[in-house]
This record gives C-alpha cells, structure tokens and sequence, in this order.
C-alpha cells in the first residue's frame, strides 16, 4: 500500500509520526543533541524498525526541504511492509509449496526493484530484507519494481539468520548462490524454499551462508567474477521454477 | 579497448576526431547552423556510425563543459567497438558453436552493462548493439558490465534485420522473447544461436520479430507486465546454457 509523505522534518511531526505507527525506514538525529523531546523520540524509534542514524548538522541541512529541521528528519517508506505470516498466507492461498527471497543486503534500489519484479513474476510468495545496510522501499525501488511492490508482501527484519532459523522451524529450506557451491542443476530445489541472495559487492555473508542447507552455483565462463545481483537472483530463480514444473 | 576522451566540443576538435576515426557515438550540432565547417562535420560523421542529432543552442549549452562549444559537440565512445568477423573468430577460437546476443534497442546503460556482464559469464562470443535509439559505450556501461566490456566483443550496426539476414547465412538461429511464444524449456536451443532482446519499454520490434525463427516464453506467473529486460536476458542466456550443458 502506498505511503504519503516521504520525508518529515522537526520534533513534533516526527514524534507524531512514530506514535501514529508510520513505517520509518530511517531516523536521522543531528550528533550531539540529547534534550528531553529528542529523546522521546528515541525512545519511540527503538519501538519501531526505523535505522537510527546521528549525523552532522551539516547533513541535515542539505536533506532538509523545510529548513526547519530541528535536528530530527525522518524517511517514512514508500510502501507498506508486510509481516512473515502474509508471506505464508499467500502460500497457502495459491495452493503452493513457500517460495521465499531472503535478501542478504541488497543495496542499489534498482537491484531491489528489480528483484521484487522477479520475485512476483517467477511466483514467489514474499521478500525478506534486512533492516540494516540494505536498501528500503523507496519511491525508485517501487518504479524499478513496475508495481510489483504492490503485489509481493515485502518483510523487513532485524536480523535475516534469526529469520532464516524461524522459517526452518515451518519447514522452509534455503540455498544461497556462491561459486563454490554444487552446480544448480544438480540440486534439487523443489520443496518449500528461500532463496538467500547476497549483498552487490560482498555476496552473501557468512553467518547467512552456515544458515543455508544448500550452497548453489550458477555456470560461469566468463573473465570477471560475477553477474550483477538482481541478473543472478533471476536465473536461480528460475532454475527453481523449471524444477517445480517439471521441466 | 579503452578510449581516452569522452566528449569532444568545437568544430576543428570535432571535424579532426572524425578525420582520426575516433568511434563517436553521438554528434550534437545546432538547430540552423549550416555554414560551411558544419556541412564537412556532416558528411564525415555520415561516413561513420556516428548518430546526429540536431539540437537547440540552450542543450548544448547545458552540456558544454569548455563553454566553447561552437555549436557542435561529439559524445567519443568510452571502449572500442569490434566487428562480425571478431565473433565468430572468438567462437572458433573457443571451438565452440557461435552464442550471440542481438539487443534491439536496450536504452538504460546499467541494463546493456549487465547484460554485456551476464553475455560474458553465460559464455556468449558477441553482443550486437543498433546504432540508433539504443545506448552506446559509455562510462556508465562500461562499470555496470564489471570489465565484460573488455572481454566480450561489442558490435555495432545500422540495421539490426539486415544483421540477423546476414549471420543466418554463417547458420546462426535465432530467438527472441515474447509472451505468446513457446515455453523456453520446449525449445531446442542448443545451435548456433542468436539471443534476441528487445527495449524496455516496447519489447521486440515487429520488423525484429519477424526475423527470428524462434519465439520463446518465459513463465510469468506474477500480476505484472514483464521481467526487467537485463533479467529477461540473464534467464534466456541460462536456459541456452543449460541446454548446451546438457542438463
């Protein structure tokens, strides 16, 4: 569902929108300010799944629109976030086995975007990202996405191996991709499943990959190291729909 | 290969690029200017593969860095562009059956630098590239493709079917993707073959379209329109891989 505003700037408008329970993605603080009403500020965001961030003055200043930022500006997401069960609900409305990406710090909006395209057309029923070092749903990853946004339920959580850990208790299986892995063809990906894909750079992270039952690799016969984050979560993907059909 | 300058303003720095065959993709000159220098810029940059565009004098002056534009400016290739012949020799040297990729009228740069990325690593020997209404070698491909620039020829043309005419006669097949084409995975695309991908927004051209001897169809199971069209392409490639795998 689309939010209003995306940014909001001064102590009162950002505290009523913390305690009016808008989804902020990030909570920029200017370094040193530490007064009462700021600190009820602080006290909402930590209730919330907002990143906390304290920077200069000078950077607030620059992202500020009102000029009357008060030392508070405040990223409200473009789209409503959805929780695990809304996942699993969709699941078990399509009638199908859970297919899930988790995806381990995606950072560039249009990777993002791209991949929640993806992740609706090959039929997946939702997307997990992390709270942290990770891209949210801005207004360019909602166009990146064509609309898909609307129809994927998007999840962010605090920390994606706890997730992984709780899914495997509903049965999910999770393979990562990374070149030491078996050749994705020769696994078998049928079952419910998450698919982990790594951050643009770094790929997928260590403690994220010991959380994977299966480490798969795509064929690569090329001279660089890699194929680009959102290109390599399609293809995988769609090794896993090719084996749920069959073909 | 690397060149050096990307952006060439004045008419004698201009008219010399052309007389030196510097690889411009683009030539900007001003509405109504038609005196004699402009004229020879003209018929040079007729000669080459250059695309001349006619523009008011406030775009170039917007795009003037030495604000001593003279009403001509010429956008140089940032890498070198190779022909027909340096594909096919690739593929022999490989000995392997030719892979191409023919990309009719990919518009975004970071979507042609990943697909130039993906046609490296699925081990494609060529990418062919229109030379209107499409993007050229810029800076900004040149990173989105991670190097693969370096590695993979890159093959302009002026007419994308005369192309395709051209190669069925070395015996490459070709495919494109479209919806109401058969499902990839019940196609043979083991051949010699020619991987077709078409705009954003618009798909295969028709005049394209009918040049192809296959359509294929990726499953879309999702609420949208289609793929991102660097996905689409990555998804294809596999599919052709998978298939000369043998898997």
């Amino acid at each position: 569902m689309r939010n209003e505003n995306e940014v909001i700037e001064g102590r009162n408008a950002v505290l009523e929108a913390f305690r009016a329970k808008k989804e902020i993605d990030r909570l920029f603080i200017q370094d040193g300010v530490k007064d009462g009403p700021v600190q009820t500020i602080l006290k909402e965001a930590k209730k919330s799944h907002a990143l906390i961030e304290f920077v200069k003055k000078e950077r607030l200043d620059q992202m500020s629109v009102t000029k009357k930022h008060q030392g508070v500006i405040a990223y409200v997401a473009a789209y409503s976030y959805s929780e695990l069960e809304d996942i699993f609900a969709l699941a078990e409305k399509k009638g199908e086995e859970p297919f899930i990406f988790v995806l381990d710090g995606i950072e560039d909006p249009h990777n993002l975007g791209a991949i929640i395209r993806t992740a609706n057309q090959a039929g997946a029923h939702g997307v997990i990202i992390p709270k942290r070092r990770a891209a949210g749903l801005t207004g360019i990853v909602a166009k990146a996405s064509a609309g898909a946004v609307n129809y994927v339920p998007i999840v962010k959580v605090t920390n994606i191996s706890n997730t992984m850990e709780e899914l495997k208790q509903h049965g999910i299986w999770f393979v990562c991709a990374d070149m030491d892995g078996q050749m994705m063809y020769d696994l078998n990906l049928k079952g419910p499943i998450g698919l982990v894909i790594g951050n643009e750079g770094e790929g997928v992270s260590r403690l994220v990959k010991e959380h994977c039952d299966f480490v798969a690799s795509i064929p690569m016969k090329g001279d660089i190291d890699s194929l680009n984050a959102s290109v390599a979560a399609g293809v995988l993907a769609y090794e896993i729909v090719r084996q749920r059909l069959g073909k």
